[in-house]
């Protein structure tokens, strides 16, 4: 079990024209990790791995378990370091960002954020199932449903990543929730941290699995900064 | 032993600024792959690594064995698979690549290259070696030394990458050559082909191994687009 690696399946850029279909089952996806995000066949929602447990939470607000045979286009997973955690209140998500940032002098350097507490406020999105003819992500996520909660438990799961990665992943921070009551998940918009653990998990190495035997994206024609420009609008 | 990897130790996109100080040795570097390129410590020379022997192309046209404890800033590595060759002839580079790329449907795929016979024409560069305060990657590869030679019978080893991976990698082609003889190394500018033998390993996974205990590499603010600019000067 290597600690010191982060595995991701798929690349961000291959989701910006449109690449939505599963190319990996959940079953072999956490053979690499037991703690993660991603999102499911067909943009399909948003993806919170914990404790080697996937689950989906849907664009209708419910949160359920993901099976092994279930497939995803896109997610990054890790295996979680035993480590103490670190007291945060009373923070936002910008100041948070910036402090976590910081502290642990992250720019350059790939990390797995895990935040476990009580929260004030609690905003996230999550993506709207996709079929073919599948749209654009921007095209995909400009309308989606929002979800919001006050005085809420949960974990905060994601990742930092060095902006030189930009495109292969998201460069900075890309974080997701799911309520310990699995009432409310998504991908993170804001939050206010009332009082929580913080673990932060360094990467020496990032490896990137790409899916090499899929026609559609053999044959996509992709550009680094539509790619980028997309990511800065769908992901953030 | 794992044949389905890239194994890169560094980012083409840490040489730009000048972060030429090695931060991994040969010997650690060679339980990743047998084969593979990079540069040494203070960008010193042209790194060629075939049958898992590392050898350096030097600015004064000598190729030499680099042992085990001498260390690199920036190498990418595999381990060969077995694999029969595809006889290729009378093809100058910019033909070569074009076939390769289009043959082997790369342009989203992760590959080594390697190119076994004989040559009409080839034509290298070498870095110069680099003291501290280091100069900018575009700065140290303005003036460097280049060396030519016909009739020629050597190896073309080196890789195609994905254009999204610019800056973490070198974004398409990245081919060095050294002679049989060993009396001609470095990264190619140019060659023309007569008879050889060409294998193509496909990659699934490209694992990026970062310096992250190394301060200078922790401190430096990169900058995206000053990267692929200077890549593109620099290494094509």
């Amino acid at each position: 079990m290597d600690t010191s690696k982060i595995f991701q399946h798929g690349t961000l850029g291959l989701l910006v024209p449109g690449l939505y279909d599963g190319t990996i089952t959940a079953g072999e996806l956490l053979k690499h990790g037991d703690t993660g995000i991603g999102t499911l066949d067909g943009l399909n929602g948003e993806v919170i791995i914990l404790d080697g447990q996937a689950y989906q939470a849907r664009e209708d607000g419910q949160v359920r378990q993901i099976s092994a045979t279930e497939t995803l286009p896109f997610a990054s997973v890790h295996f979680e370091a035993a480590q103490a955690g670190t007291p945060v209140s009373d923070l936002g998500q910008a100041a948070f960002q910036q402090q976590v940032q910081a502290d642990n002098q992250l720019t350059n350097v790939f990390a797995a954020i895990r935040v476990d507490g009580s929260f004030k406020r609690v905003k996230t999105r999550v993506a709207p199932h996709q079929t073919k003819p599948y749209q654009t992500l921007v095209a995909a996520t400009a309308t989606q449903p929002e979800f919001e909660g006050t005085d809420v438990k949960g974990t905060i799961i994601g990742y930092f990543a060095p902006h030189l990665f930009q495109g292969a992943t998201v460069g900075g921070f890309h974080l997701h929730f799911l309520s310990a009551d699995h009432q409310l998940g998504g991908h993170l918009l804001d939050f206010e941290i009332d009082q929580a653990q913080l673990k932060v998990q360094k990467f020496a190495d990032f490896q990137v699995h790409l899916p090499i035997d899929n026609a559609d994206y053999l044959q996509e024609q992709f550009d680094n900064e539509t790619i980028d420009s997309a990511i800065n609008k769908a992901e953030r």
